[in-house]
């Protein structure tokens, strides 16, 4: 019996997989625990342990056979078919996600877009149509959604996620720089973009104050 | 002595910040840890933990003033003036960064705006006119920048984060699903949002599996 993984393994496994991906298109077939972790700044030992995770795909003095690697990967994250995600609000952010080339390189696909903005909807984005926030229960039950970014202002992040959980989605994309409260079974990942550029200021002035 | 937090720890200081901003906001004056900590689901006492890292702020009976609390935060974190930040890469993401509220509200300032695309070059968006990449070591010199939001194609992070590093660049927000190979004194932050996807289907699946 193997542990839950933590968020941590699982965004590991994500990191290791974008890797394995590049190391392919770059015609590498096959890969040792090693060299996968110097690409990632991860010991040798902590993926050796990651790994272990998975169903067994090692073959001795060849390492690791890139694409079972990656195989096996996808089936541990769950991303082995396509799923469909829905955008809402389509300002800038939501617009540029609409186009975003690492959704449907990675088996995400881009089910819909919604707005309420009536200078919005209509509006065909890189191929997308924007539709009628109020058609989104409609529209995610007949293609069964379950996953959402939601790009919307902050003061309308809480409510449109409600919304969003009555309709059925199990798993939100949150861009807005607010904490939702949802039910438990609801998971949602946060962007905030200013805590990624503070951190950065953070290191950076540590650098500063080291070199005075 | 206290030692050096980790970036989980800036982080929460940064989930802290945006809370007690938005707090203040809904009119709010003071705040407890506890309260505090049930905003963001962290524990009281890690709270108090986190927050005693600050010069000392609190006040016996009232808990913590909002102000007082964000002006220790923002000073611990190093975002007490202004940041200039420049966007490199114009496309819908970069963009979306340039409109993005979050940041002038937080402090950030879009410094300026960069491409190699002719057809970018000139073209002014929510009130900045992109320039040419050619042009960047001399603007950022000049405006003495440090930051800058990485928005090119994944095939370009590389050979254009290096150009960034040799421009005087100490710290990169990196949004190209690819990792950077860079100076140990460069600061990277990675936006990757397919790992924050695959982090969500694997959350929604492992619920699927228990509901079963």
């Amino acid at each position: 019996m193997v542990d839950t993984p933590s968020k941590t393994v699982v965004a590991r496994m994500s990191r290791y997989l974008r890797q394995l991906e590049r190391a392919v298109s770059e015609g590498r077939n096959t890969i040792s625990s090693k060299i996968l972790g110097e690409m990632l700044s991860v010991s040798d030992s902590q993926v050796r342990k990651d790994l272990a995770r998975l169903e067994p795909v090692g073959h001795p003095g060849v390492g690791f056979r890139c694409d079972e690697l990656i195989a096996a990967i996808r089936r541990f994250l769950g991303v082995v078919d396509t799923w469909p995600i829905v955008v809402v609000g389509c300002g800038n952010l939501g617009q540029a996600l609409i186009g975003y080339k690492g959704f449907s390189a990675r088996g995400f696909k881009i089910a819909g877009a919604f707005d309420i903005s009536r200078d919005l909807i209509g509006k065909s984005v890189h191929g997308v149509t924007i539709q009628d926030f109020a058609d989104l229960r409609a529209e995610i039950a007949d293609k069964n959604v379950q996953l959402a970014a939601l790009c919307v202002p902050t003061d309308r992040a809480q409510v449109t996620a409600e919304d969003l959980v009555k309709s059925g989605i199990g798993g939100i994309l949150n861009f807005a720089p607010v904490f939702l409260s949802l039910p438990g079974n609801v998971h949602v990942s946060y962007v905030d973009l200013t805590i990624e550029m503070e951190q950065l200021v953070f290191a950076v002035v540590q650098n500063q104050n080291r070199s005075l």
